[in-house]
């Protein structure tokens, strides 16, 4: 395979979401059930995002999607914590940290390929998380860059043509297969992480996508099959 | 100064373009003045950015503006390399050494700040010539996220959003007086380095910009200064 650069998916496949956020619920929201708080802020993401993919509204970063859920959830809680308390809630998600094998992976990656985000995340809210993780990244590509959030083909073409590769030259890597699929229509190569714990206890991820060209359990093993490929 | 992260140009700012370009030119093709070459060649990338700015053409990345300069180029030095060749010296614009004084700059300043680029070069150029010269990036931010190009207010503007902070807490590096000028006009802090070596022996850029917030003579320096401000 002619692959010239890697674009991850980031929550989830790159960083453990829901002990970050779950984290942040114990800190800030002392007394509420921290996991299920994390859980139905997650459950709230994919809708607030396809609003913006309908276009049933105007193009909104991820932040401000994250605050308008944070503040339903809350009002369901019957929580009301003040102004500054909702704004460093938001900021759970730039504080969430590698998958274990995460840093080291991507460094191994870095040697021979550009590596890359290619998240529904703010550009500022992977840089942040990269400074804090130690994430490598070569290069910080988002949905914010092209107005559109994943699964739209706009994401996985544009990172296409900033990286200035071929379709077929960009292996784009999640541990989610309809992401995997999307980046398929559009020509990339596709490797499926399995993250059996990115839903906790729940979650039940299929072990492997049998439409990826790789299938890895790690960003390790994943630079370790691609070394081999 | 509260300041959060610094973007940097990049061409004569934190790479040596005109040695960088003038050792391709020896290389691709021998017998011709290098330095000349090169000079001619940077002479033309100000008014091919200008035709895109005033309208007169629709957007173009700097690769593509770079291999019309060379073509115009070549036909007035009566040289006819082949297409290959062509496009191999287009690349010579991602082969530009740092300074030496901007890998071990850049790593200081990204202890504290964000470091970003904010360059006229494409989002492959950019990625390319850091992984070749180790230039330790945060994010590589340009010219092409924004479909505008320098001095276009849409460019700081752009980096000051993508960022995620007030202007003010922006400080925007380069050798360059009328970059910096127009950074400044969008609100942005302001931080001059002097590069006497950029244009080769002819050149005279000056000394220090009196209206810049800072002035350093290399990178290293810059890291010493905000240190201490």
């Amino acid at each position: 395979m002619d692959v010239r650069a890697l674009v991850f998916d980031v929550f989830g496949t790159v960083v453990d979401w829901r002990e970050g956020v779950s984290r942040e619920v114990r800190r800030l929201l002392p007394g509420v059930d921290a996991d299920a708080f994390a859980d139905a802020w997650r459950e709230r993401y994919a809708p607030s995002m396809d609003r913006v993919r309908r276009g049933e509204r105007a193009w909104a970063n991820l932040d401000t999607l994250h605050r308008e859920s944070l503040d339903a959830l809350l009002a369901e809680a019957g929580a009301d914590p003040d102004e500054e308390t909702r704004a460093e809630f938001v900021l759970a998600w730039r504080r969430l940290d590698p998958w274990p094998d995460s840093v080291e992976g991507l460094t191994r990656l870095r040697r021979r390929y550009v590596v890359a985000t290619l998240s529904n995340g703010d550009v500022a809210l992977l840089v942040d998380m990269a400074k804090r993780g130690g994430l490598p990244w070569d290069a910080v590509l988002s949905a914010e860059l092209f107005g559109h959030y994943k699964p739209d083909a706009e994401v996985y073409d544009g990172a296409v043509r900033l990286l200035g590769v071929a379709p077929r030259q960009l292996m784009f890597v999640a541990a989610h297969v309809h992401d995997l699929a999307a980046a398929r229509e559009r020509g990339l190569r596709t490797a499926y992480v399995h993250r059996p714990q990115e839903f906790g206890p729940r979650g039940t991820p299929p072990v492997t996508d049998p439409d990826a060209d790789l299938n890895a359990t790690s960003l390790t093993d994943l630079a370790a099959r691609l070394a081999g490929a």
